[in-house]
């Protein structure tokens, strides 16, 4: 059984006048948090903001980075040069380790955001790009998908990560969101996922299938309808069977 | 007789595609690089080329802050408030700290570029919010106009420059662009001037008066025409005097 | 009395991901709309939607002009040169165009928003800068604030405005925000200012002296609390007092 | 044989301080000037005045629409979503319509730019997406590579362009930038590629090969070295031979 179980999500999605999230309520469930770094959203006074909350907590602070895109929130795929994506990696978690550091804690891990994150399943020289954005500063845990190219990229500093809504195909991917099944039906179904995954390290597919799994962390949603309601549940219920949520990164 | 002057110039403010000034031309002259950290040009490619580049000749990294505006170079005051000002500072430099980090140097001075200086002689509320940006960060030198409010705030970190090719008032402020004397005729004057601040801390004004000055680092310009000519110029009339260029921050 | 009043509030300030205020609502209320064109906010895909709204409506699409700020909204002061302040209006304005042809209808009128209004009250070149933009385009009207430096370079062009929910010092201009007085206090008060400028073309100060007022539209807010409801209760007022809320642009 | 032959090329690359090509050289040479809007290129006051000598020398302007992306000078592919893209390609004609208007001229054709233009060769919804942006705005001619899937959806608003620098493999591809041959190699094969073009409707690909080709304009690159020493070679060639430049669009 998992002694432990990371909760992540992510954090600081707004941009100027603009908001997104409930970044309140996600600090006080999860135990690592995705900070965006300005790419694709995130100013300096929110990332400030967030990591003197998340400091606050006991929150783990990560840098969410992103391909430079703004106007569309990060979740088209660019293809931008490996190289130049790895120095602008480096330039988010820099930033961000100087927002993290003022407010009294440090950038202990990265997980990229979007299109970004869906590119480096497959793309082999996007997800060395990102892994060489990071090791260029610090050989930080990577949150990714099991399986993934990123994952295969960063080695030992790879952390495995599930997603506490999302349907699972037999073969362990994720349901595309067009598809039936896409997201879990309800409140009693992510909580149901969250501790078969904590208990047993395992998922259940939309089949039925019983997957295995490495997963060290759980995704949560903040920027869905009802998603701070799973969030809370699922920590709830994580505590009540004798799992404490505790960040992957050390 | 001042032992060593630093000679510093602004460098890595090209963005993407467009290029601006000699680089290299100028790493191979100055002391101390301001390296613009992508708000009013410099991304994050060139950032850490310009680090590398100057790292490997021993010039000083520091982070040319600014206010945010590619579009206008960051030439344009901008009303900001003074708390996000703080923050976009701390984030600049942390950006630029990853950068130069990765090359193998660290960010070793803060310089306000463009109408964010220039705002900062007068303006005490952005001038005290740089400052409490770079504190965040460390405590860091910062290079300013001689009686600013910036160094004002700045205290025992602050750091006084001239202006190599620029006329002087005899009251010690600059020649505005528009008027007569604004900039020094040729290499002779800006030699002289560089020559003078050096053996004696000393500048000559439009009108012949002279100057006592705490100056202890040399701005030079390398986005003008004949500017990098004037740079290699000042550098070994200094060296031919004795005077070792050298960085002011340890 | 006025047999007519126009019902302006400001419109398609999201950005990508982001949304602000409430446009449908607004849609349901307003007779001009000022459709942010991208420079502080507004991406082409809202901007087309709400011209295509505004269409189906039968509201008149106004250019909501804007320093190029998306990062703060439009709301900081920039020194920006007039002669490129007047091509960025001309930009925007021209960007807007197509949006509303597409959609069957046109740009009606110009109104500046945040700071750009705000500095157009008493800035000479900036306010010639919006007119001489406005104008390099289409003799439109264009909105601003009485006595303002905008509508005396706007001449016949210039349409005064009136705040609906603003409070009025007795020399006719608005009691800064952190004054007390500031906002009036509740939906019977925004009703009376909006029926005592119809019926009287009178504004009622913090004071209580009765001012009179050029004023041929009332601008609601949209993205504060209560707005909507302001903005809905001030319709149906007019409405009900037989003064139908009319575009003041033909 | 051809009696006229459209040269055009790309204008009001640079972005605000920055600077890109010899604009003035080129529009000495040209017929039709492909203006950037802001997206990849160009601020308004560049735009303005690209337009304002365009039309001084009787230069058609086009608008040279891109996906959203400074940082990358839109060179990089961009997985927007069709829809978006028609409306930011509406948004950036409708800009560039108010520059030109305001210098007494009219947008008279398109250009997509850059990896929008390389990825509408193939890539079915993008292409389309950009057909229906123009057409959103008129039906303007649409400048593409013969065969593309650009050209296919735009019809009769299609106009087929030739290389006048670049290799062509036989089956009329042009040789990737990477491999031997991608350059011609001197301004007398640049010139014999647009005399033959514009004498008998023929390519000589890398191989000798004769290719039959409908283009009815010539791209001209200005940002190359020795590129204006081309264009203005190529130009004299055609007036030697009797072909006199003018722009396809009417």
């Amino acid at each position: 059984m998992t002694a432990a179980l990371d909760l992540n999500a992510d954090l600081g999605e707004g941009f100027g006048v603009w908001t997104l999230g409930d970044d309140d309520a996600l600090l006080a469930v999860v135990t690592s948090a995705n900070v965006a770094c300005g790419f694709h959203a995130g100013d300096a006074s929110t990332m400030r903001a967030v990591c003197a909350a998340a400091a606050g907590r006991g929150v783990a602070v990560g840098a969410q980075v992103s391909y430079r895109d703004l106007a569309g929130f990060g979740r088209r795929f660019i293809d931008v040069d490996p190289a130049q994506l790895a120095d602008e990696v480096l330039y988010q978690i820099g930033a961000l380790e100087a927002c993290a550091r003022a407010a009294g804690t440090r950038v202990s891990h990265v997980k990229p955001h979007g299109a970004l994150y869906n590119a480096t399943v497959h793309h082999e020289a996007q997800a060395a790009a990102v892994v060489d954005g990071v090791r260029a500063f610090a050989d930080l845990p990577i949150l990714g998908l099991p399986g993934s190219r990123l994952l295969r990229a960063a080695g030992d500093s790879g952390v495995p990560e599930a997603f506490a809504d999302r349907g699972y195909t037999p073969r362990g991917t994720l349901v595309p969101r067009r598809e039936p099944g896409a997201l879990l039906p309800d409140t009693d179904a992510v909580v149901a996922r969250a501790l078969r995954l904590a208990e047993r390290g395992e998922i259940v597919a939309v089949d039925g299938t019983v997957l295995r799994t490495e997963a060290r962390s759980l995704c949560l949603h903040g920027d869905t309808p009802g998603a701070v309601g799973h969030a809370r549940a699922v920590r709830a219920a994580l505590t009540g069977a004798g799992v404490e949520p505790t960040p992957f990164a050390r």
